[in-house]
């Protein structure tokens, strides 16, 4: 996977903040995420296919969700309930989904469909991937919290 | 959702198991997989989009997945590693994979593309989803032990 191809996701990012949460998310570097390891955190997570197959995650500690889904919804969140999960979930669909339309714009053909999202969330737990395949990891920062977004996939020479 | 579309996934599970582990896998009763929960077990999953979008997971008890990857391999398997989960990620591949060509042969078009596997595992964990989709689950038995196939889609009108 080669680095420039996050960069959609980068700005789709910086999209979510500044047109649905009103503030600005700054990015750290650029990384290769590490295999296995404890997360303690709400991962949201939606699948890449078509001409490029792979994963789109997002990785919040427990109070950026709250602070982020909070936010979005002009209300006090508290607890990590449905609301939450549906939110996050929505927010990685809408991050995936920028970065698919900048993507056809770039290249004049629109080469990802995306699957639904899914949240994962527990005290402790993995996301592991194919060992042939590498996850970019970029760390963010804003009012809000922290958070990871992590990105890996394959483009597919078939085009399928 | 309607039922029926779980069928070719059952299908696909069934030639799984005839073709590559040599031995015979039955199904329990279809019923609602429940929201949240701890799993205490390992998951593999995969996105399906295009114009079926979804996720189909597989999740095993520990000693369910080395006993498959153990016969899948021709060696015992004695711990949980980066081979199993990628066996694991492969075998999801592989049931969706099928399930794809079996609707593509009935319906005379290829409607879901899919993503990259991942494989989740952790002490205890859950994976949600969206509050408007629901997952069915397929409890499975066999002589490498027990596991459940869970599938969420949502047919795209639009075909896209």
């Amino acid at each position: 996977m080669k680095v420039e191809y996050i960069n959609p996701f980068i700005e789709s990012v910086y999209d979510l903040f500044s047109t649905m949460l009103g503030c600005e998310a700054k990015r750290g570097n650029i990384g290769l995420a590490k295999p296995g390891g404890a997360l303690r955190e709400i991962t949201a997570l939606i699948g890449l296919s078509g001409r490029a197959k792979g994963t789109v995650a997002i990785s919040f500690p427990e109070a950026t969700a709250l602070a982020m889904v909070g936010r979005l919804l002009g209300t006090e969140m508290e607890t990590i309930d449905e609301t939450i999960s549906d939110a996050l979930g929505e927010m990685v669909n809408i991050v995936a989904g920028g970065a698919k339309a900048k993507i056809h714009n770039d290249n004049g053909e629109a080469p990802i469909e995306l699957s639904l999202p899914n949240v994962i969330q527990g005290g402790e737990y993995s996301v592991d991937y194919p060992s042939h395949t590498t996850w970019l990891d970029v760390p963010f920062s804003s009012e809000l919290g922290s958070f990871n977004l992590r990105v890996t996939f394959r483009m597919d020479k078939k085009g399928e």
